[in-house]
């Protein structure tokens, strides 16, 4: 077997829940609720003020297993891949249906003449679909591999308890395979992490699916990831600028939180020395980051909004965000010769920046994704109904045996469906003809 | 920096809780509830008929953290380790302590001075820690690595519902160091997979900490992963039967299943046809595999027994238990010049097959382990105690806040342990001085 050169990502997919409902119906809801002497506080609160346009969610049919199976299935329909081409298979999400079964094992159900395939759960909030990415980069470069490809699914569903989070909510789901040859290549020696103890965001409650949050924490933990592996990269690589990159490309919770992490890697280009108390010092200061984040419009409308279609349109797919934001990328700009700069955060905390170089012709990637129409053609649903589907997503949680009943209408053809949950708490999934 | 050679096991450590309770006293218990009547039936079924003497278990100040930051601690301490030696810290865990911050994120706590440290927590039930460990020494041979060690950690706290099933649990937690010019090598081109879908052993319940378990299902499901791992190996491996081997080291949920996996293998040298149909028709066959556990019993005596001390000892450490039989090897055996099978398995389903050769000295790890003197500085404690500890644990699992009360006596020096859970469900933790 020869050395494998230029190894990255080959194929990527995306799963598109079809329900969503506009940020716009959730703003002229929370009026009807706060009464009209609140509009003025909220209309645009979401759209403008969290940069979003609308959001996925998820029937009674849907959970992170069947919205993982429905990417890989996508992915292998639109691209030609057979169950035989794969030696590894990975996930990160955190949104797990059992404390023990692995997601990987669910998603084996789509591989059954193929039993060889290693890779299990990555579990570290948004963070560990990067995770999974990595170590299947890893393992292609290493003695372990058998010479087949690795495919890494990231998955979740973002729901909160709290009304006033729930337009930061949405759901992801994205497939990719990685081997060698690939027209996106993991650039060497661009790596760079940050890892810390913190309770930002975490899900400690089993009574409860959903998560705490401490929002202002997590939002300076994750400039003080972004700035710290920034740092590191320049560090390695003196001279580093964002002229240095043709996109840069986030894990996004919202639009606007991205815009101020713009904001912030400009300062940084501004600020050479990686121990001025600046740094450190205005990281937590609102009116200045609001500030950089206005300085740096014109590079976040550059080089970071042509990303963002899966975010406006689907909410935080938390895994699978940063893998949305580059399927976005992929499908509204060619590529070709472009250098990405790539950053993940999870909660917790973790997080990794690295580059990736477009070597290769990819308008492949962007037919088989298709993303505009397929955004088109989800189904518009009111908030009442929202309201109405996540809750049965609480019972689906904590109830055995579960038999959904939401409509299958809103399930795709050719997408995978829980059938029902039995009465021993063993998930039955269909795939929709 | 040169390409890195002799990749493998640099130091390993494991946590050992004080809390223990006898199979005997397990097996008494029983009888006092069933009545005297039942000694027959009862009397030998924990320790003949499981072939366990003890099991470990943790009061309500150790908790998964807890212990996978003692192990770390402990192994910092005997092997005389900096946090900043480390670039990569990984952890395997069925036993998770919240669904979106990981263990990993626990663990760096230990780290305060070294942030640029990657991996998170990988799940799959049992096989969690090795999924961590392949990805560890695939990312010493990736162009990722930095030239610092690995830190895989494995822990886990067993206990089951049904009280027939508690003598089966445990608790277990091993951090090993991996890096190049190590004296334990990872074989290349050693390992094999085998990846299914089923529902022999999960913890699909929120509302209950404890697994679901089809026992019957999860032996065979055992049996089915460990020998098509075995006929890939072989199949590769031409000639390949266990005389290759000094020792055969097993995932050990007891010591009797590991008797009957010893036979398998034997029945499978016998059997060197993978398509003999033999193979899968006796796999279930109850009579057949006795016997074949039977006609393997020097077998197991010489290559397999070394390996049990923490097992018999500690009971299930899930996703330790792997190497809390290789750390029981090393404590039992002078492994210089050996080479050992390796298998690991997680429900649901997940295995792997893999070879060590032990190239140098390891007598720093056996000193480093003292197992025994280790394990006689217990404390035995009653039955009752431990149905009081494990009620605390279900209470711990579910609660905030809380404030453990068992006494800190039962903590040892230098560990890590659960000081409380906040208000606000933060975990704190604590060193005992």
């Amino acid at each position: 077997m020869s050395v494998p050169q230029n190894i990255g990502i080959k194929a990527i997919q995306v799963n598109i829940p079809r329900s969503y409902v506009t940020q716009d119906d959730l703003e002229e809801t929370e009026i009807s609720i706060l009464g009209e002497e609140s509009r003025t506080k909220i209309k645009g609160k979401f759209t403008k003020g969290l940069g979003q346009t609308a959001l996925s969610f998820c029937t009674d049919h849907e959970d992170t297993a069947s919205i993982a199976m429905s990417a890989v299935q996508k992915l292998m329909d639109t691209y030609g891949y057979k169950p035989t081409d794969f030696g590894r298979l990975e996930i990160g999400s955190e949104t797990a249906i059992d404390r023990s079964k692995s997601i990987k094992s669910f998603v084996m159900q789509l591989f059954e003449e193929n039993h060889s395939i290693m890779g299990v759960d990555n579990t570290n909030a948004c963070y560990g679909g990067t995770a999974a990415f990595l170590n299947s980069l890893a393992w292609i470069e290493s003695s372990q591999w058998d010479g087949r490809l690795a495919l890494v699914v990231c998955a979740d569903i973002a729901v909160y308890d709290d009304r006033a989070a729930r337009p930061t909510g949405g759901c992801g789901a994205v497939a990719m395979v990685l081997g060698p040859d690939a027209p996106i290549v993991f650039e060497k020696g661009s790596l760079t992490n940050y890892f810390t103890h913190s309770f930002d965001f975490w899900k400690p409650n089993p009574a409860n699916p959903h998560p705490k949050v401490d929002g202002p924490l997590s939002l300076t933990l994750y400039y003080e990831c972004l700035e710290n592996c920034y740092m590191q990269f320049r560090t390695r690589h003196p001279g580093t600028t964002l002229d240095k990159f043709d996109y840069v490309v986030f894990h996004t919770p919202f639009q606007n939180h991205i815009k101020k992490c713009t904001g912030r890697l400009n300062f940084l280009d501004q600020h050479q020395d990686n121990n001025d108390p600046e740094i450190i010092k205005t990281r937590s200061e609102h009116q200045t980051v609001s500030q950089q984040s206005h300085d740096a419009a014109q590079i976040f409308k550059d080089k970071v909004q042509p990303a963002s279609l899966m975010s406006a349109m689907c909410g935080n797919g938390y895994t699978a965000s940063l893998y949305m934001a580059l399927s976005s990328l992929i499908f509204n700009r060619d590529l070709t010769g472009k250098r990405l700069m790539m950053f993940s955060y999870g909660s917790g905390a973790a997080s990794s920046m690295y580059v990736l170089n477009v070597v290769g012709d990819i308008k492949f990637m962007k037919d088989a994704l298709n993303l505009e129409e397929r955004l088109a053609n989800r189904v518009q649903r009111k908030v009442s109904d929202y309201d109405h589907d996540i809750k049965l997503a609480d019972q689906l949680y904590r109830t055995a045996p579960y038999e959904p009943s939401c409509s299958l209408d809103l399930i795709e053809s050719g997408a995978w469906y829980l059938e029902k949950i039995d009465d021993n708490w063993r998930r039955i999934y269909k795939r929709k003809e």
